[in-house]
């Protein structure tokens, strides 16, 4: 992706940290500020992408060119041999975090770390979005095959490229979108589209083509007679060919799907399986869990997380050569300094509390955010995303039930410590100490 | 864009249709089936898009590789030499539509006109979506400078790069997006951030500091205290230094403006602007209209059509091999055939009805669909975005006053010809006709 992908502001600023040597090592970090509604936890996700972005960002001669009718040749001259070589903290892609808790951190030269922030929250904020969105259908559909439709409505290429990752890295079974089963290793599905079925003269001949080129597949039913169109597939079955599925898209599902299943049954095909479709999303697929239904395709409400398509998220200067900082702007003011989140469990493994405070600090309890970037390089090798996915799940398994329902809103305790709360008071006092004399 | 940015579902009906030697011409159409609460109309965009996908779409050696793990070497054959070469109509991106009007129609051998699905349907959603959200505010405030702010929610790269695009072509002034300026030729806007302010000791220091590098730019005044920083602004001004702008970003966005609009004016700066951002959108922007606000920024709402991140669109086949088709599916009906919109003015010059015909049809009225790329070649060369903004506005001009309001819905009419209607029932019956026999 072009470095060019940034705010203007991003230059703007970086010129005046060069005209007035501003380079000292500055710290910012990602976080969300507040739940949206109908989210009880967030899934972090994008991390592998924005240390892609950091490892890869570079300016391109076309780039610098355009750059230059804008601003002086000291600065194109910075941005001609510009590296990212600073630190990243990060939680592991797929953890379970909640309002104000860092989810990644940039420790590097103040111009630096100030010019990635536009793309590094771009990707950040759309693949933890529809993480915690699909989750949400996960938990709700445990024992289905969950398959990413939403390509079509994605919004651009690369919403819905990361949609298709984010999901699977929540839980979900695959993806549609074939580049996303190349770039990434996802598992790709797909079944056939209406135009198929009318680009034949009969539903019957459509059925059979499809069915003889592709033995176990799974025939779109719906765009006559969803009955009549049941029928026909156990006819074609009893012409020994091989049906794996029916797909409904449209419709009242439960009352189709229970009618489809009964004329499969009766005609013998009680393997073959029902995929719903349509509109679809973790409400709905809750509803139709009684069904017999045996996977869903959910594309446009996932993967634009369609009941709240954006996370008020950040990316705040926490510190800066050592001193804290905080902006106080109202509904807005943040807590300054290096962050850690310490997590406490119950006696069965369950998430307990959460105490965001100061990375000195020395508090029990799991600490969420590691080292992942040194000098600009990765520490770790990327991780495999069915590794991420497994890791997922498990840490659903980790989560008080009061948290797991997608029905009712409940809020997990994230305190402040005492010594953030007190470092926060000190820098709006104006006493400000660097990090060394406030550690605990 | 890589050709594998498609369901699965578009290569396994391709293998069929190449099996079938279903091959013949098949006409596709892009349309939205019903408008989303809160808009009046839509704005169509995203065609350049289209169309550079359109000439651009080839099959790489590492893309054949992975489909060739799917698919037998006949279709592997096919897709290495792919190459679109059909036709397009659709409606000049600005133009205004409505429910069930297509704005892009694809004629072109089946197995093409299907595997380009997914992307065009990708693209000409998204800035259609933004396109049309960003017409709102434009409307409620057109005489003010309105910037699209809203890269780093927006969903992936892409989301951010068209969103800019689509709300430029829809009368935004401009976008904070350096990419979009280089890429498209937009106007680029930046200002500071909070972490300017704060990487200065002292907000007085950072003030000064970005004003001496950047004479006669906008300074962030809501990091502490709004008004002490209006007025650090002014004595600013009274050190020589020129202070285009202030930002608000925070807070109760009148209360500060006028506050800060008194601060400027005693102090002699009547013509520093007051520039407002922080999670806006049409109708914020409305309610501050009676404030001394001189431009926005509009973020997350725009670039997510956040109250919308959807449109109802489908591209549907709706003739193959000369023979008119439709689905019935409950809810997703379609009408079949080559459309054409004719479009009834009044004196003048207002929108007065629109009716949805068949393109063989000569129905009175402008017609709203013309060609625009033949054997996979544009017809024209490809538009100044300037020149479709001017345009974009112009049609605001002729939309009729309860087509402008954002606070009211207002249906217009939309009508189903005669011919279509009838069409339609036939195709139901069965009674199948080339097209050359129903033209009117």
């Amino acid at each position: 992706m072009s470095a060019l992908l940034a705010d203007l502001y991003e230059f703007t600023m970086l010129q005046s940290y060069l005209e007035r040597n501003m380079t000292k090592s500055a710290v910012f970090e990602f976080f969300v500020r507040k739940l949206p509604s109908n989210r009880n936890f967030l899934v972090a996700a994008g991390l592998d992408e924005a240390l892609d972005f950091l490892e890869e960002m570079a300016f391109q001669e076309e780039e610098l060119d355009f750059l230059s009718k804008h601003f002086p040749s000291p600065v194109i001259d910075y941005l001609e041999t510009f590296r990212f070589d600073g630190e990243v903290h990060a939680m592991p892609e797929g953890s379970i975090f909640f309002q104000n808790e860092p989810i990644l951190r940039i420790t590097a030269p103040l111009p630096q770390a100030q010019l990635v922030e536009s793309r590094i929250m771009n990707l950040l904020h759309f693949e933890t979005l529809i993480a915690s969105k699909a989750a949400r259908s996960v938990l709700a559909a445990p024992d289905r095959r969950l398959v990413d439709f939403g390509l079509r409505r994605a919004h651009g290429a690369e919403a819905g490229l990361l949609a298709a990752r984010a999901s699977y890295l929540a839980g979900f079974s695959g993806t549609a979108t074939v580049l996303a089963g190349m770039k990434f290793g996802i598992p790709i599905f797909g079944t056939m589209a209406h135009s198929f079925v009318e680009a034949h003269e009969q539903e019957m001949d459509a059925f059979r083509n499809f069915a003889r080129s592709h033995p176990g597949s799974t025939l779109l039913i719906d765009t006559f007679d969803t009955e009549l169109a049941a029928e026909k597939v156990v006819a074609l079955a009893h012409e020994g060919l091989r049906i794996g599925g029916v797909r409904l898209d449209s419709g009242d599902l439960a009352m189709h799907a229970r009618k489809v299943r009964k004329i499969l049954d009766e005609g013998g095909l009680r393997d073959t399986v029902i995929f719903a479709s349509g509109n679809l999303d973790e409400y709905s697929v809750k509803r139709l869990l009684d069904c017999p239904i045996d996977g869903f395709g959910i594309g446009t409400a996932l993967v634009t997380s369609g009941d709240h398509p954006m996370l008020d998220c950040a990316y705040k200067l926490q510190e800066y050569d050592g001193r804290p900082c905080r902006k106080r702007s109202e509904g807005k003011a943040t807590w300054p300094g290096r962050k850690q989140v310490y997590r406490l469990r119950d006696s069965q493994g369950r998430l307990k509390k959460d105490t965001i405070s100061l990375e000195c600090d020395d508090l029990e309890g799991e600490r969420l955010i590691g080292p992942v970037m040194r000098e600009g390089k990765r520490l770790h090798p990327r991780a495999q995303i069915a590794a991420l996915r497994e890791r997922t799940m498990k840490n659903y398994a980790s989560l008080p039930e009061s948290l797991r329902t997608i029905d009712a809103e409940n809020i997990y305790p994230v305190e402040i410590s005492m010594l953030l709360s007190d470092l926060s008071k000190r820098v709006d006092r104006g006493e400000i100490h660097p990090l060394a004399s406030i550690s605990a």
